[in-house]
């Protein structure tokens, strides 16, 4: 059985085909500027080298025929037809409250998902169309469709409201969704195989580090606290976007600055964070770089973030009154020892301490605590598409 | 030597006449709806019960009359003539980076105070027409402005800087400044007194929670993380205040609701915080009273409200590595043994455990901690009065 995921965005598509009996990536590829000039489509086998191909992409759905053109194309391909897909996974980033787990897709899901265009405008309306050019191209082939705010609607009510008018609430659904689901629900099921422990019984925090970036508090196995909230904007300090401010910053910076609601919202989702901070890039290593060679700004920016995640590490010990592990994950959190060892040190007090050596470590499963740590410290690359594909194949079945 | 203290708002101005010989008060009062009709006076002598006057209160400049002449009164006063006072403690709301220490007032001093007003465009133009008023009818006497920013003057960079463009800061000053400073400063202080260790070996979380709410990391003394931030509205839930959400949300409600910039802050200042949740009351003994009665609204607003407490106490004991002291001080603080209690209640992971019947007790110093807890949890009332005295003593000598 073989499962296609699909993320698409505004401009760009990604996808991996994936074979369920092994969970072995058959293909991955991305489609990019669509809509734009220079479209192309990049595809790799197994472990085989990209493939770029220029072709023009108008929309999603010239973008969805390529990829299946390049999935059974003779040279690049890796199926003789599309009837050997057996579903389709997409990702959606906003479920809003109308799904608290995955859904099979039909005509009252999409209702569903449509209506959270309103607190999702930048990002459902990008998944919505993948989905309708699929299944344009795909007809007949069942479809998943798997939501980033789903993990996250186990937290409770005092932690996902907001302290403003309990009407607000109710008449826009204003609150706290969280975002990173998939991949926070992933790593965290990851850590209780690596420990040998059941989730049931485990405390975790997981640390999405990216170009995006979440916490959340993983209290057996459900996610209690997360640390973005209505929109992926709030929380820790990010490659563009400011994380949390004094709400007033919003509105000092409109009237000073003569900006509308549009252009402070782009100030803060585009032009903050690391970026803002540095004015050098949005980019970690562009930073760690420029740290190297003196420029202090680069070094303060690095500093914010680490600093924001050691804080949201003791937010959520406090609240799950203690911890078992730690995971970093995602571009970052794996990649990133530096920032990792920034976060954590002086952390003891709370039973964290990392090994230098182990740390150093990039990109793999690894446990970095010392050996006499009482917290476990786990380095977890993420799988946001096998989880997808997973899932998929758990609500077919 | 006998010091007055004012606080000047808006339409009210607090003061104390203190005796710095025992520190003791000899009168305090309220000149209430200065510039409003019904204005009044009230003062109390020692203990004595409070004496109410209706007067005209058409200014600041009536009300310092009228302090003056209740102090010197044969019945209600304390004192025969104003040249028994030696000094004037104001107190201060924003200082920006202009001060990183209270300061005796002089034209110098005043004109950095009104640079700061873009900044605090609600707090420091009362504080300023409460000096200028005094300066009027008291001349000669000298005055010492202490700044409910300056305790946290001593917070690193990457604690004040939020992740937005650099420049903003250069230009307008946005960054972290903290508030209730005089109230973390004294509570830290007297803490470190009650606990018998020089502050200088202590690790103090200061939990000033009132009208408005705030939480303060003191390390060794000094401040290095607070919750409040570039106004008082980041941070905990308030009885009216948002605290901190998703900055997104402000843009949001300003597009849904058609409001103005001044219209979201006077939402998120006036009408959030456990007013707005509950749609109750902004007291919280009225929020209790509710909540006994079934009002799942109240009940709600309560838990979110201490909710935001743990989570800054977690916070603040990572940053710190660990935490000697937790201290409860303030109207909500020193007096609601069930926000206490719903606070600290499942984290003895933390060292944090609190005796259920020493912790009934109200508004007075006591430790309410478990013997056998390794974190102390003291109830210290606040005496920000008495604070600003002892600068103003300090500064004058």
């Amino acid at each position: 059985m073989k499962v296609l995921v699909i993320n698409a965005g505004s401009s760009s598509l990604k996808y991996q085909l994936i074979d369920m009996t092994n969970e072995a990536v058959l293909a991955k590829g991305l489609c990019d500027r669509i809509g734009i000039e220079n479209s192309f489509i990049k595809q790799s086998k197994g472990d085989e080298e990209a493939v770029v191909i220029s072709k023009v992409l108008k929309n999603h759905k010239d973008a969805i025929e390529a990829v299946i053109s390049a999935l059974t194309d003779d040279k690049i391909g890796v199926i003789k037809s599309m009837s050997e897909i057996s579903a389709v996974g997409h990702r959606i980033v906003h479920g809003g409250e109308k799904f608290n787990s995955s859904a099979i897709i039909n005509e009252n899901v999409m209702e569903a998902v449509r209506e959270c265009i309103d607190i999702a405008p930048l990002h459902n309306p990008p998944n919505i169309i993948g989905i309708e050019a699929c299944q344009q191209i795909m007809p007949g082939i069942p479809m998943v469709g798997v939501f980033d705010t789903t993990f996250h609607s186990s937290m409770p009510d005092y932690a996902y409201l907001y302290a403003i008018p309990y009407e607000l609430y109710q008449k826009y659904g204003i609150r706290k969704y969280g975002f990173h689901g998939t991949s926070h629900k992933y790593v965290s099921e990851r850590a209780a195989e690596l420990l040998g422990k059941p989730l049931s019984e485990l405390k975790i925090i997981t640390c999405h580090l990216g170009n995006g970036s979440s916490i959340c508090a993983v209290d057996k196995g459900k996610s209690i606290d997360t640390s973005m909230g209505f929109t992926p904007l709030q929380g820790l300090a990010m490659g563009t976007r400011s994380g949390t401010i004094d709400p007033e910053v919003v509105t000092f910076l409109m009237e000073k600055e003569d900006l509308t609601v549009k252009g402070v919202s782009n100030l803060l989702n585009k032009k903050s964070g690391v970026l803002g901070v540095s004015g050098v890039s949005s980019d970690f290593r562009d930073l760690h770089a420029a740290a190297d060679e003196g420029n202090k700004r680069a070094e303060l920016a690095l500093e914010i973030f680490a600093y924001g995640v050691k804080k949201f590490i003791g937010e959520y010990i406090a609240v799950m009154n203690g911890v078992d592990a730690i995971v970093f994950t995602a571009g970052i959190g794996e990649n990133n020892s530096v920032i990792r060892s920034q976060v954590l040190k002086n952390m003891d007090f709370l039973g964290i301490k990392i090994d230098a050596d182990k740390n150093k470590i990039r990109g793999q499963e690894i446990d970095v605590s010392t050996p006499d740590a009482a917290v476990r410290t786990l380095v977890i690359p993420t799988n946001e598409e096998l989880a997808i594909a997973r899932e998929t194949l758990r609500l077919l079945k």
